[in-house]
């Protein structure tokens, strides 16, 4: 696309918003990435903050290394509750002793739901539905299913449109006093719709049901307020904009109220009162330990701290602010494209609905990507025919996006001729 | 203790052992531990493997860092599969496509505890019991109690002396046409017994019951046989003589045979058909590739790799002859000691029933363990009176295991005085 008129002036626009950017000094606060010149996957995976390199290798040869099994006592232990209380500090509004790291974020999703729905039936076997929607997360989907099997329960559908996201009045039409819990994205993995954590809540307490919240996709970049909301419960990954890495380990919240009666049903020896009596008979821990199953994944929460102490640095203000003006940007580039490409934006226009990244469609794209990944552009592709641009704000800047939007269209440009 | 005359005579032998000890080089290919005399714990957290911090440094920087998102379609996606053969080849005697890594010991047990029992009372409304013993690792009691209440069945114990561990005979007595399923571990976490796989599976399958083995305390120390026992399912974790980190996922078995027809209760997209479709409902991925549901924890992945390959290098067998070589020498140093001293071998003397590591007791223990410490001898203490002396062949050397026991005992006289 470079050789038109616009590209010239999207560039010249590039340099004065990153000039003029609070946080563009941290892009340089990720390890390098030679030969990417645009890295729009952010949302996927998060890049990892500089120096990690150095601390993982500080903490092979140290912490572990050196301080061996004496590391349990000296702080591992407990990091999955220390860590879980900065996130919430940092990124979900949520006070301490309700939030922890472990398990994978499915494990901790069917935890939670077993928790909350288990509690749910038993106080009121008439509540057997679980609320839900069409176009939630596939995981969220296939747990619930899995869990409704299991439980004898149903699986109540919300239709949402794909390119934009579920609302509170279908939330309202599908509550029941028949519900136990809803379950649902905070900001939709496809189009980026950023749900009304606050109505949606109310609405499903109005009817007796508890809500538990899938925050993968907004958790470090869209804020969050699990206290204010009276949130039941959630989970979310730590690999996306937290920036923990591949298969980091997640975080679970669950409310504080809730702790007492709603209990989860991998019972292990790391979630019980004092675990190293090792005797007979399980008792959860007090408090949200209570959610923790198996050993901490320790190594594996040492990114996750970087990715959050980096963020903390930041602020999740401006970092929301940044994400706004990233993905608008984004926007009247892909708006400025002749419409004869035929390239849609399937994502919410409103800021109070538009969450990281922004969905772009096209027939061409699955046939462009392999050239993109090559030339070092490197957005993901969700089958059939989208292109997720996910602008993970600390580490992208203005002149990324242009540089990569550029090379899509122009890819796209070839691939039709 | 090293006023005592026996301490020269020791300390001779130990130099002599290691002279002719065929594996002694590996004891090099570890990171360096400064001030750590003797390290008793490779039972409970093996050491990290030399080079690893250079190669985590590497993964950061090239593997995440560069290749980002892309690492997915160029190896991380099918790692859980790759790792598992890996293993099951090296340490488990099980043949391809049957073990995966993920998770934590605990879920795998708890996916894999369900999965065997949901499928035996689905074709046998009669068999509702689960059989255990009373010295199994707390997790898996705790866990089969909770599966237990869930699922409406009852959990049957067999009464082990925790001195030694569980007989055939005693699974004999406890199996019958309403057991389920059978969970024990293979090596006990206290004694160190090593119970016979292929005899009590035997014995299992003879009343139709299905065995779900932990091997937690036995991979990468004590041969297993998985494919010739006939075991029905088996999970185990990376951490211990595996030196997979603190936190390692862990690893799960489930026959081929049992396959297609036991399925595990927490369905994620990672263990789905076609998981990038994304669509409507969940069917499990042909083959152990169902046992998997959340993303794969690939940064804590790269150290199981590293140590799964050192212990390929050596070979179970010569591991297992050095291992029994190392408790047969801590075992003479411990007899040697005076019999006013008061300590007690709780672990088996006969080869074949003893694991990788040595359990004694005294109730002095816990008072002696700070300064055991500080002094850089690390056992660990196990509640009331048990220092276990884990002994991992790779990295321990038998001067280490004279150093060390000398000071336990020096630690005992000085505070009995």
């Amino acid at each position: 696309m470079s050789a038109d008129t616009g590209a010239g002036d999207a560039r010249r626009a590039a340099a004065a918003l990153d000039a003029a950017d609070p946080l563009a000094a941290f892009a340089s606060r990720f390890e390098t990435a030679p030969g990417v010149r645009a890295y729009f996957d952010g949302n996927s995976l998060g890049r990892p903050v500089a120096g990690l390199a150095q601390r993982m290798a500080s903490f092979v040869r140290e912490d572990w290394g050196t301080r061996l099994i004496r590391g349990w006592d000296e702080g591992w232990m407990h990091l999955p509750e220390r860590l879980g209380d900065r996130i919430g500090e940092v990124a979900l509004g949520a006070g301490p002793g309700q939030t922890v790291v472990a398990d994978s974020t499915t494990v901790l999703l069917y935890k939670l739901l077993r928790a909350l729905a288990d509690a749910q039936t038993t106080a009121d076997s008439r509540r057997t539905e679980i609320v839900l929607d069409t176009d939630n997360f596939p995981t969220d989907r296939y747990l619930a299913e899995g869990v409704a099997a299991e439980r004898s329960m149903r699986l109540r559908w919300i239709e949402t449109d794909p390119d934009t996201g579920v609302r509170p009045e279908q939330v309202a039409e599908a509550v029941s006093e028949r519900c136990a819990v809803v379950l649902l994205s905070h900001v939709a993995y496809r189009s980026g719709w950023v749900a009304d954590g606050a109505a949606i809540t109310a609405l499903a307490h109005d009817a007796g049901a508890l809500v538990l919240w899938d925050l993968s996709h907004s958790v470090g970049v869209v804020p969050v307020d699990l206290d204010a909301w009276a949130a039941d419960a959630a989970a979310g990954c730590s690999y996306k904009y937290l920036c923990g890495g591949p298969g980091a380990p997640a975080f679970g919240y669950l409310a504080q109220r809730h702790q007492a009666w709603a209990r989860q049903p991998v019972q292990g020896w790391m979630g019980r009162r004092h675990p190293f009596e090792m005797g007979p008979g399980y008792e959860p821990a007090p408090g949200i330990r209570g959610l923790v199953s198996g050993t901490p994944p320790v190594v594996a929460m040492v990114p996750v701290q970087a990715g959050v102490e980096l963020l903390a640095e930041a602020g999740l203000g401006a970092v929301r602010a940044k994400s706004l003006a990233l993905t608008d940007f984004a926007w009247e580039i892909v708006e400025s494209w002749p419409a004869e490409l035929g390239v849609a934006i399937a994502s919410p226009r409103e800021h109070r609905h538009r969450g990281g990244h922004l969905t772009l469609r096209h027939p061409g794209f699955q046939d462009v990507l392999a050239e993109l990944w090559a030339d070092g552009v490197v957005p993901d592709f969700r089958h059939p025919d989208a292109l997720r641009i996910g602008l993970s704000p600390l580490s992208t800047t203005f002149a990324e996006v242009e540089t990569g939007l550029d090379r899509v269209g122009a890819a796209l440009l070839r691939s039709a001729r």
